[in-house]
């Protein structure tokens, strides 16, 4: 089986969103084992609808739309795959309740054209919609399996894992399934991490390994195929001991693990409280952490010092310090991670001052930064990077070389 | 004259990458007045992609292709166009010579398989590669244009824009352009709004109106085609107030700018400072103000107070209040909105309390939220908001409703 992703909607021809559905979907259908060969993308406009349609007839086995499944005029991809295949519509009684219990509970009023999205194509089976309200469809017709997902990924995402991939499998009832392994690694780049590997990259068969670049860190997917779950795992494993004999030292997680979730584990694991002290990434540190559920086990909080003033008055940095080395030095980082480790009563504090660009500034370049690591019981250490990005990447790299450092002093 | 985008890349279509290459294409076409009428993405695959260029050809007049002009033996673009279109491949002198430099200038030996980078389709006008090693092309032949750009989209980028465009415009000499407007909203459906504006939408042609909903916002796209610039601002101007005077109450912007934009640009024209509070959105609100150039000008900083053990030791609310009333409570919301301002030193201070979720918590149900807002010389004020989204769905649009808020207050 081989698939084709169709995004339908004028907003992604005009560039005003990406087309991040097609990625997840590809994500779960790689991890699925089902291939897919290509993604169109296509505007609220039936004739160009109709056309892509019978271009990915032509060349794939399943078809999954996303989009224009909504209440307003310019939402028609129901009406025009119905016309193109000559299917009917009608109405879904359930999906119809449920639509109107969605306005009942968020206490709005419905207009009439929300009805229309209780449309289903005649015949197929209804994903539920458990975010939003236009639900999802999965019919067969002419040898080919047809799939209509909603376009706002925060409806889309939950419908096609909980719904959509246990309707793809039942199809399939397949014999050989693919299995694949993501190793996560920090502080290397792709070039080199890929010749150090090179060796086993070329040699290697089932699994392979594709490593692949992005945000700082690079990562390698090693995919094995095999008619035995049991075998497939045991192929992986003697891949992964062989890959980190060599590139062990920067590999720090799997599939999707990220820093900030290893390093809260680590945390967790050792009963270890942290609080932040945030000049140049102003928040976006803490942000990162409080994004994940179970943050408030670990982080007490911290203070975003984004003036001299309040380094000074908040967090109690020496005058001198600002004076003598400015607030983008070692000594100032220093200050910083042990007196909001202090104010905060936390095992872990941590600091970041430096420069985020794109001036340059206390006389230092933009991507100078201190990161600042004051845990109970131990020296106080500060780390200097040189950056290189603009001001948001700077900022964002910053994070990433906290959790980097923290979770390097914890184990 | 209509253009097509193909992106080369298995990467693409196993999830790994999102197609942001895509969108910002698009988006720069659709400022010069080029319509995008399709997306393809295909894999590192030389039959596949040959097909994608055959289904091409046949609906749009420019093809731009991007990715698969690296030097490893999976980049095969130029190599598959040349072959669909009876086309050969040269050495590009130029290319070479400044393949080398870059080797030179980044102290790295380069390898043999380099070379292949600076091949070019014969006849092609070569675009510079400013920020890596692989040249872009531009050629036409049999009444199409084509293009090809770098996949690193910190290479494609600034290569399209400075080289890829200019090369566009040229072939076009257009002379009907097409202006565009986008219109922002907050604090209302996108049915809701377009139910208010219906009868616009279905008597307007020129300028066209599409509304699109988005993370809480909706924004409504004008769309104008004239020959005449000053015509075409005019057309817009009229629909602009025909539409704010039906839903101006809740209008706060233009095309890229965004609520923490708008907000940040009215507190620097009244020269007031900011403070901030944060329970729930624990450094999101401030990470997204920090996040702009010139932030320092407005935020002096603020406190994450995770914990109530920080709500109280470090932003001073009254036992009584968190014993009484809870944290998640408007009398905390209107403390810490105080207390933040007066730590702080500043005109206004922010606060967010709330429950994010996924669970329950204070016997107050996920999503409910509190936020405060203690402006200079005005009474403090706290806003209810009942959210129903997932964990992070809920700190963002908790993020959202602040800057709303503080926007309403200063305007």
């Amino acid at each position: 089986m081989n698939a084709e992703i169709i995004a339908v909607g004028s907003e992604l021809l005009l560039g005003q969103i990406a087309n991040t559905n097609a990625q997840y979907i590809s994500e779960q259908l790689a991890e699925a084992g089902v291939n897919v060969y290509y993604h169109t993308s296509v505007g609220d406009n039936p004739v160009r609808l109709k056309q892509a349609i019978e271009v990915a007839r032509g060349r794939a086995d399943l078809l999954i739309f996303t989009g224009g499944l909504g209440p307003t005029k310019d939402d028609l991809t129901k009406e025009t795959i119905a016309a193109a295949l000559g299917t009917g519509l009608s109405m879904d009684e359930e999906a119809l309740r449920s639509i109107k219990e969605y306005f009942n509970r968020t206490n709005r009023a419905m207009t009439p054209n929300n009805e229309k999205q209780a449309l289903i194509l005649k015949g197929s089976e209804v994903l539920k919609n458990e975010h939003g309200m236009a639900p999802g469809m999965f019919f067969k017709k002419g040898g080919r399996s047809y799939m209509l997902l909603p376009g706002p990924p925060s409806e889309m995402r939950p419908m096609f894992s909980k719904y959509g991939i246990p309707a793809i499998l039942h199809t399939l009832k397949r014999k050989e399934i693919i299995y694949s392994r993501v190793l996560r690694f920090f502080g290397i780049g792709e070039a080199q991490l890929e010749t150090e590997l090179e060796e086993l990259i070329d040699t290697q068969t089932n699994p392979t390994i594709a490593p692949l670049a992005g945000d700082g860190e690079v990562t390698i997917r090693m995919t094995a195929k095999h008619g035995s779950k049991e075998v497939a795992g045991e192929l992986l494993d003697n891949l992964e001991e062989k890959i980190l004999s060599i590139a062990g030292d920067y590999f720090y997680g799997y599939d999707h693990d990220s820093l900030v979730e290893v390093a809260m584990r680590s945390m967790k694991e050792k009963g270890f409280t942290l609080s932040c002290a945030e000049s140049l990434t102003g928040g976006l540190f803490q942000s990162e952490i409080t994004a994940q559920p179970g943050a408030s086990e670990v982080l007490k909080g911290g203070v975003v010092c984004y003036q001299d003033e309040v380094k000074k008055n908040v967090l109690s940095v020496n005058e001198n310090t600002l004076k003598l080395h400015s607030a983008v030095s070692e000594q100032c980082a220093i200050e910083l991670a042990e007196n909001v480790r202090r104010l905060f009563s936390s095992d872990i504090g941590i600091s970041f001052t430096g420069v985020a660009g794109p001036e340059d500034h206390y006389g230092k370049k933009a991507g100078t930064v201190w990161i600042g690591l004051s845990i109970n019981g131990q020296d106080t250490k500060a780390f200097l990077l040189n950056l290189a990005g603009g001001r948001n990447a700077n900022r964002k790299r910053t994070a990433k070389y906290g959790w980097h450092y923290l979770l390097k002093e914890l184990t």
